[in-house]
Order: C-alpha cells, then sequence, then structure tokens
C-alpha cells in the first residue's frame, strides 16, 4: 500500500492530479465549495509540460498516477490536466471504480450555458486541441467552433511571467486571429492565471470560462456532504520533481502549498506496467 | 557505489551534466574531439530549468549531481548548463578532486578572441544573466558588454519550435533593442540549437559565439590523448525525469541519446546533504 507515504492519515481524501503547478487552480476551486475535505495533490513535475507528448504516452502516466492514488486511498480522482482529461478520462473511468473527473466536460457544459451567438472559442496545449475533445463536443451541441493551440502560455505561467511583455506578445499571437466568438474556454488548467491578460487581448465582450469552477460543483454533488468537521481539510502535496523547486513555482504563481513530498517518478512508472 | 546503475561497465568516463537536453549540443561538440572516449550524460530533467531557480538552489543540485557522477568513477566533470556553471562552478572545483570545467570561460575566451570592436553581448537565462559571471569576466579584459535575459527561449527550444513564429517573435524581443556589438556569447546550451533563427535576427555583421567548440578543446587539452581504440565511445544517459519524455525531446530537437537510465531524483537530492 502506498498508503503509508502519507506524511499523516487522511479522511476520505479526494485526489486531483496535473502535470505541474496548474491543477492549483482546480484545487483553490475545490476547498472554497468543499473546505473540510482532505486533499492529496499529485503534480507530475518531473514530467511537465504533458501538452507536447503523445496522447498514448500522456494515458500511461495518467494510469500509473490514477493507481497510485487509489492505493493512497483516495475517494475519487479529479484529473486537472485538459491534456490528460482529453487522452485519457474515457479508459480510466472504464477501469477504475472510484469516481473519476475531467476539466473538459464541465468546461463544455459552461460555455454552452454561457454563450448568445453559439460561436465558442477553446484554447488549449498542443495535445487537447490535436485530440479534438472540445471540438467534438461542443459541435455536438449544435455549437461553431474556434480552436487554437497555445504551447508557450504554460511556460508563462510556470516562469512567472504572467502579464508581461512576453507574454501578451503571445497571446496576441495566438489571439488576434480569432473568429467572431462571445465565449473562450480556457482549456488548460494553467490559463486562468492569465485570466486578466487574456481578456485585455479579447475585450469585455468575449466571456471566459475556467472550468475549475463547474468542475468543483459537479464534484460536490457527487461526493455527498462536506465532513461536518469544524477544521479546515488537509492538503499533501506529492511531486515527482523537485519539492524546493515546486514550492517556489507555486510561490511565484502566488498559489499557497501544504505539506510537500517527494514521490520518485520510477513509482509511479511501476505502476504504469499493466 | 552508485557505479552498479551503469548498464554496463564504461572506460574511464568523462561526466557531463545539464538541466535537459540543451547539454547535449555540448556532448556532441566533445563527441568529435574525442571520439573513443565513454561518457555519462546527466540531464536533470525533472528540475528542468535551472534558470529562473534561486542561485543556492542550483548549486545544491550541481554538488548532488557532480557527487553523483565521482561515485559513478568518472574522470572529470562537463557543466554543460551555463546557469549551474554561474552558480557553482568556483565551490565546486575548490570541493572535488577531480577536473570540472563550465562553459562561461570558454565562451568568454572566444568571444575576446573573435570581437573586433570590444562591444560583445551576451544572451542566457535569468539565473547566468542576475550572476553577473558573463560580464564581470568581460569587463574583466577591457570589453564593454550587452547583457539580456531570454527566459522564454529554453522553452521553444524544449517545445521543438525553433524557427516558429513564437521563436521570431521572442527573438525580436530580446535582441531589437542591443547595442552596437560584433559578437554575441549564446550563454546557454539550448542556444546553438537556435542559431540560425538568431542569425537572422541580428545579421551577418554579427558573429555568434558557441561555447561547446571551445569547452571541448580545453577538455580535449587536459583529458590527455583520446583512448587509442577502434570502436567508437559509448554513451549511458541518466535522466531525472521520465526517460520515454527524454528520449521523445531529443528527438524533437534532433539529437540522438544512446542508453537511457532512469534515475530518481531523491538518489540526487540525498547526495546533496553534505
Amino acid at each position: 500500500m502506498s498508503e503509508k507515504l502519507l506524511p499523516y492519515p487522511l479522511d476520505r481524501p479526494i485526489g486531483i492530479f496535473d502535470s505541474g503547478v496548474g491543477g492549483l487552480t482546480v484545487l483553490k476551486a475545490l476547498r472554497r465549495k468543499l473546505p473540510h475535505r482532505d486533499f492529496v495533490y499529485l503534480g507530475d513535475t518531473a514530467r511537465v509540460p504533458y501538452g507536447r507528448k503523445p496522447a498514448a504516452m500522456v494515458a500511461e502516466f495518467a494510469y500509473g498516477i490514477t493507481e497510485f492514488l487509489r492505493q493512497i486511498g483516495v475517494e475519487g480522482v479529479v484529473i486537472a490536466c485538459n491534456t490528460a482529461s482529453a487522452s485519457a478520462l474515457p479508459e480510466l473511468a472504464g477501469h477504475f471504480s472510484i469516481p473519476i473527473w475531467g476539466v473538459i466536460e464541465p468546461g463544455v457544459e459552461a460555455a454552452a450555458r454561457l454563450t448568445r451567438t453559439g460561436r465558442v472559442g477553446v484554447i488549449g496545449t498542443k495535445g487537447t486541441i490535436a485530440s479534438g475533445a472540445y471540438q467534438r463536443r461542443l459541435e455536438r451541441r449544435g455549437l461553431t467552433v474556434w480552436a487554437q493551440d497555445c504551447p508557450m502560455l504554460v511556460h508563462i505561467v510556470e516562469e512567472g511571467l504572467a502579464g508581461s511583455p512576453e507574454c501578451d506578445l503571445l497571446l496576441h499571437h495566438y489571439l488576434d486571429g480569432r473568429a467572431a466568438i462571445d465565449t473562450l474556454i480556457l482549456g488548460c488548467t494553467h490559463y486562468p492565471l492569465l485570466h486578466d491578460a487574456i481578456q485585455r487581448v479579447v475585450g469585455d465582450s468575449v466571456t471566459l470560462v475556467d472550468s475549475a469552477e463547474s468542475l468543483a460543483q459537479a464534484v460536490n454533488g457527487s461526493m455527498g456532504a462536506d465532513p461536518p468537521a469544524a477544521a479546515p481539510g488537509r492538503i499533501v502535496h506529492f511531486v515527482t520533481g523537485d519539492p524546493l523547486a515546486f514550492a517556489h513555482t507555486s510561490e511565484v504563481i502566488g498559489e499557497v502549498a501544504g505539506e510537500v513530498v517527494p514521490l520518485p517518478v520510477t513509482e509511479l512508472i511501476r505502476l504504469q506496467s499493466r
């Protein structure tokens, strides 16, 4: 059992994973809905970014991580990474008996609810956009879709360069050629950290959709009541890269980390062999 | 002894390390000078990039890695990373008894030899430029220095986006404001992979300096004769991140990898505690 790796016992935690620090935006939204719930966050920083890696490789990573979280004793797993949701969610949901949530469906639902013109844009990593996961779901609802991959934006966030000249240059490059849309899905958990800069570039007539809120609502709905504890829930972070670097990066992007435990990536690779 | 981690015995190998795949450009230059020599390459991909991390953190990483390579049995260590050379070389050279080479001094020497006007530029990571390591050495030789940090360029290379529109946008952003220089040091081992794009932006009147060649000459000079073997030297790559991802990235940037062995970053962290 991997449970012994926990620094202290947790009470029916929810697992949540991302390639790096971006998923902390999802964790934050979840904590607002479920303030007394314990969480295990796994940041696969040794293998960030997922966005340009082959879909089959990312699906393998996601399988190993979900198996690790299951062994830790989580009650459900949130894939707080669009690339991994796009390439792995259906297969994982079919294989594991605990509930598994992705970020794509909640984002699509929110966009469909918010659009007035029926013209929706989505931006994401190369992997997410190439998978067509958003486009298919949006078109199935009769919406017209404009999609753009933005491979450099995840690095803007991880470098702490949100709002920098480089950030604005790249946003104009990726967004100035957009079709007429009234809603734009931020299809990468890193992008909410660029919310204000993106809003400036696309203007106030475009509504930005961050799927974290809708996702948190879905998880809240299916997990039942928040434990009636007085104490705030605890968080343990497992990171496959350097723990100090994780704390440093999450500080750079303005997210507060809990206890950080190093997890050798070899442990996850072992769990990938089915 | 970490020597047992080698997949097969090597003959008096030289160790070489970098935060990621960039150091492969240095390995390539070394192999041209020393084709029969065995090499151990360590890519600390679990903790890439080093460029924005605090100097003391990078110095710790470099210490653990050098100790690991020493235990493997290398005859000398090449720090094929400007950020680590800038923050760790003097201390490491004082602590270890095997020879340790960095990339900064060879680059400075080459630039001093090549400049006609005495006006030299240097580009690198935030850490390298902030350390002032290049600037001090160049100014000590009476040269006038223009320095610029380019935090996004390492990601352009690792994303396989050399020559892309994003690459050109960022190069113009970083380089268009340069002073009148006739020589430009590529102060990051990733940048030689952007050589042609950089040359287009600065024009033919500026000579680009890649320190890998000068470094290879220095190593060649102090290691004595290449072993008189008929067979080409062997290479073992240790990577702290995902081995498949390393092979994939090095393929994306057009460098051929040898045998790739996963090395848990926890093993290096253990060696950092002195």
